[in-house]
């Protein structure tokens, strides 16, 4: 079943406009015509099955029925990434969308091998894949940010509080899953570093802060798209939703 | 440090001659010379510090100086992966390697979206994220099969027993991380299906089999390479490598 990320409020009978890009891919890419279904979601209202009501050349108004699935919290968790090439970045902004992360932030570290992100671009690729894995949000994407600058000002962005999973990957802090057994749910970050990992400044600064907690992911080296699909499904499985079915 | 897995045994004071494409390697692209200092590895003996004792037009000899490493045994992990399109094989063939198993076996399904796996790229792929990541092995690439065939196989090809965890898109298995948490060490295949899934026959068959584990991986739709990158970083907290520094 096709899903859509929609920007509309959503309630029972309501007349919804899509966009250009979004009706062609129906249309032209999914031939779906009048009559037919489609999921939709807007990160506030849960998922709704519509139909389609009308198709004209270049729009499609469907029309929502019944709520499928309420509106669930999304895991408190943030994925601090440092810059790393595109192609890698864009891999673990999808990655992040289909493991649940609540916000992606890209952080400039000192040995970042990258100048910037394409937060636009990133944002097109968390929300196909929200639209595909299934949630009823979507990762917000932030805009890029200095590392000392985040960490500087960590207390004013969450006042109440936020531990931060710093995977460190000079190996002598505990292995990931034991050091996350040991913790409790709530506010997350996880910290992963570029190719060249953190600066010997950084990496003291890191390790010294008092919501700091740093791990170790395993006996090898990962590359930094690796360490981040790894470190956020550790955290899921301890600390998010990946609990026991019930 | 340059890290090269090279086809020669290694022993202490032996001349080895790199082939072409890592002579080019060390000197075009990495601007090494004599004197340099390189690491090798054979999947057997361990790891090696080298020296660059001689460059001439399209070659390069090292000698070994000291073993750096000894050789370690690899995880006893075998991820089964259903053919997917190219480039997310590739990236569950990298990872496999940081993520340290054994070996990678693609296997068609009935569902599959592609016909064949080209081995031979994918065995660079692995062998050059082997490199990277610092192990002293590199996973075995086998030769794609037909998953009827190799699970009508499978005690024949592992008389010792082998567990598999079966990565049930379906969702009503237990969670893998506690599923895991009630099984011991030992040799293990991970089976991850393509985009579409396992068809119910196949799903059938593999929940009905003595030596399978059927785990859920959270409650969203993963991608057949996240899924693979998830369940090897769940088995190796679990059961494989990633165990608590001494």
């Amino acid at each position: 079943m096709i899903r859509l990320l929609v920007t509309s409020p959503l309630s029972a009978d309501f007349a919804l406009p899509l966009d250009d890009g979004q009706s062609r891919y129906l249309t032209q890419v999914m031939r779906k015509g009048v009559g037919d279904e489609v999921l939709v979601f807007n990160g506030v209202d849960g998922e709704w099955q519509c139909v389609i009501e009308q198709v004209g050349k270049r729009f499609v108004i469907l029309r929502t029925q019944a709520q499928t699935r309420p509106q669930t919290p999304k895991p408190n968790l943030i994925l601090l990434i440092a810059l790393i090439k595109r192609g890698r970045l864009e891999t673990v902004v999808e990655k992040a969308s289909e493991l649940g992360a609540a916000e992606v932030w890209p952080v400039v570290t000192e040995r970042a091998s990258v100048e910037r992100a394409r937060e636009d671009r990133l944002r097109l690729i968390a929300n196909e894949a929200a639209e595909q894995t299934g949630r009823v949000d979507t990762p917000a994407i932030r805009p890029t940010a200095k590392l000392d600058r985040v960490l500087a000002d960590w207390d004013r962005t969450w006042p109440q509080g936020r531990k931060l999973l710093f995977c460190d990957e000079a190996g002598d802090a505990g292995m990931a899953a034991d050091v996350l057994a040991t913790q409790v749910p709530g506010p997350w970050a996880i910290l992963v570093g570029p190719e060249g990992g953190f600066s010997p400044g950084e990496r003291a600064r890191l390790r010294a802060l008092p919501f700091s907690v740093p791990v170790t992911l395993g006996p090898r080296i990962l590359r930094a798209d690796t360490a981040a699909i790894s470190a956020m499904t550790l955290w899921q499985a301890a600390l998010g939703d990946w609990l026991p079915v019930a």
